[in-house]
């Protein structure tokens, strides 16, 4: 087999067998194959695609280039679950108590942020203490006892994904549909769940532009996983605006914790409730959504969840008691008001009603990157307790003088250009914005 | 400015400016991008293209990347010729020598083979003695003295292509029509001539399929030539089977010197008239491409080409003598006929006449290459007594039994499996084929 000729026929539309591109894959991970042929090869797939049997093949030749977890010790089926990103997602810190407070069994392997988004593994060392690399033993120890573990880099899964999206990263190939798929569905196979369910997000900042690619996204994921064994499901969400108020590490864990004590935002809750009952469908635990959904409220109303979270945190060696008193986490030393200063800088309001009619999620995650809560290089150090605190959101009504939001920071520099950067995310219109569901659609 | 950003443009069919353009071809150049990032450009070029601006200016910032030869000390004004590439393509050893006869000077830069393609300094050097690499000062003085030389790598000309050209040869982005002009116009431009009269190939084996692609990159080339002042013209010529009867190195040679004896064949005459004649107008020597042509062919029939071609060879270091006596070639060891066994192996002809309808001429550039008279590693040391002479060309009635060609070998074993090449290079039919003119158009 020969590179050159496989990176040709790529480029003239012409399809690759299984065995060929297991050697793409290997043969680049182990550095038999360089960079630039690799880098030639991802932009010709951005360009002509790859069949559905393509990226099926090329999935299973990342997914077994590295570990590959072995479950079985878990008692019950593990369903896991994945989200595409989207900036303020903290569905799996709520998703992740409520659904184990369900006696379903949560092992959840995470990711660091990157970019403008980010990764619940950052989120979770909010919590002093927090280990977020328990052993492979550990974890599975943990979610028998407890019913639920979260682990980073516990494993070595998938390397040749690693690498190659390494790659992608810096040679613009990473916006395509069948290298995004095969990217998630290599890591999600080899972390062992019996199901899995996929948050595929739309809209600013998120890998697709609209609901009608995620849910081919969404579609081919789903086909891969059916014919590994796998149970699927996906859900299609919005996230042309951030999801719910708080964006930065330390306070969407509060956010997380304060829609555990049953104090919303409603949209956080809205989508953590639509993942969380279909992974109780795909374990057994019901055979409905809507006995699901009424089971998974359930555990907010009579505090099982919030109850979980503190147990888990505990287990893991973090603090538990700051799921019960969030004051104990780590703040900024300054908080900044973002005042609406008018439409097109009007002095005056003329009477007429402003609504907010879009929030940019990626400026938002940038500004929360410029506060220092989010990774340029992938070895930066994060600082926690920074972010952004959005007090208005699409479809609210705002009027000059109004507190748009807070910016939590360390440094009045840093404050004062997060400040720009969330002010220019914002879009106004005289006329009503409706504020619709986030969630788009169901697959299963 | 930041490569990313510029690679993730030309995916998105975005334009890149001058100076964008200047910082992909310096940067690569120097080492600050690396391969991988270049090469995933390159695909997208591949399929994204580059507007007529767009290649003015990568041609300009490669051009710019090394020397540029000055020849303002040669008298008269200089042209030069650059064919994109045939099988079997000696023109520039009877064009040369024509055109010199005519008093136009000829300063020309070549190549050497790589693949299945020869290249004319290869075939100079089977002339014992020639020196392929005088100094700029002797090539200038050369062809002040005696009206012609020629040279290899003389001068450091458009490193930027060089390095460019080698990593599209190993990612399969070779075949884009920008980046073709701007790698032969950049070299071109760089070597210095007046004017510069292009012989853009089509068919089997040459960059461009059909002559409508060949007609583009010929109008790209000659407006990117005369946006730097220079004369330009281009001829269309069919490569879909190898030009003349003889492919190899001294075989292509003494086919150039019997061309000059005016013993044919035909079609290589044809093809270094019209080109030669495009010379001469361009470089003032005439008026018309009539008055050109009876020029150039005066010069066969009073012997002052063949007597220039031995005055040239002189000067260089080679013996001239080979030019009136062609025995004093190197020859092959074996001489093996090639015998036509019948249309679909029957074993009879039926009484019904053959032609022979195609001969795919990448397959016999293979065969050569198979001899040993073609290189498959840049660094590769051929052997240039080797070849094939196809005694049957397109449109020529052939019976059982008739010998199509002679392979020029050094081993036994390389002489069968070029035969089967050759073989298999050939097509025949039942239907009357007509030969056409070789040449398509010509632009001017």
């Amino acid at each position: 087999m020969n590179m050159y000729e496989l990176i040709d026929r790529k480029k003239n539309n012409g399809e690759l067998k299984r065995k060929e591109l297991y050697y793409i894959v290997n043969g680049y991970t182990n550095g038999d194959i360089p960079d630039y042929q690799m880098a030639a090869f991802l932009m010709a797939v951005c360009f002509n695609g790859m069949s559905e049997e393509e990226t099926y093949n090329f999935t299973m030749a990342m997914k077994e280039s590295g570990d590959e977890l072995d479950l079985s010790g878990i008692k019950g089926a593990v369903v896991d679950k994945h989200s595409t990103g989207g900036v303020g997602d903290k569905v799996s810190l709520v998703m992740g108590p409520m659904v184990a407070a369900c006696g379903v069994p949560v092992a959840k392997m995470s990711g660091r942020g990157l970019g403008y988004t980010g990764g619940t593994i950052d989120k979770l060392e909010s919590f002093t203490g927090f280990n977020t690399s328990p052993s492979v033993h550990e974890f599975i120890k943990n979610v028998n006892d407890i019913g639920i573990s979260w682990a980073g880099q516990t494993a070595n899964l998938a390397p040749a994904d690693k690498k190659i999206y390494a790659l992608r990263d810096v040679t613009a190939t990473v916006d395509s549909m069948p290298l995004i798929a095969s990217s998630i569905m290599s890591k999600k196979l080899a972390a062992g769940a019996a199901g899995i369910v996929l948050d595929v997000t739309y809209g600013t900042g998120a890998f697709m532009e609209n609901p009608k690619e995620a849910e081919m996204l969404a579609r081919l994921m789903i086909k891969i996983g059916r014919r590994q064994g796998k149970k699927m499901a996906a859900v299609i969400t919005d996230m042309n605006e951030p999801l719910g108020c708080a964006v930065g590490n330390a306070i969407e864990v509060i956010e997380a914790i304060n829609v555990l004590n049953g104090k919303g935002p409603d949209s956080v809750l809205e989508v953590a409730l639509v993942l969380g009952s279909h992974m109780l469908l795909l374990n057994g635990r019901c055979s409905s959504l809507s006995e699901a959904k009424a089971l998974l409220l359930n555990t907010i109303k009579n505090g099982s969840a919030l109850k979980k979270m503190a147990q888990w945190v505990e287990r893991q060696g973090g603090n538990g008691e700051m799921v019960y008193n969030t004051e104990l986490f780590k703040k900024a030393a300054i908080e900044k008001q973002i005042l609406y200063t008018g439409k097109n800088g009007e002095s005056e309001n003329r009477g007429m009603a402003e609504y907010v009619s879009a929030i940019n999620g990626k400026a938002v995650g940038m500004a929360v990157t410029r506060l220092g809560g989010g990774r340029t290089g992938k070895d930066d150090i994060i600082d926690l307790s920074v972010g952004v605190r959005l007090l208005k959101k699409t479809g609210d009504i705002v009027k000059k003088g109004d507190i748009l939001g807070v910016i939590y920071a360390n440094t009045m520099e840093a404050a004062g250009e997060a400040e720009d950067m969330v002010l220019k995310a914002y879009s106004f219109s005289d006329k009503k914005v409706e504020n619709t569901s986030v969630i788009f659609a169901e697959i299963y």
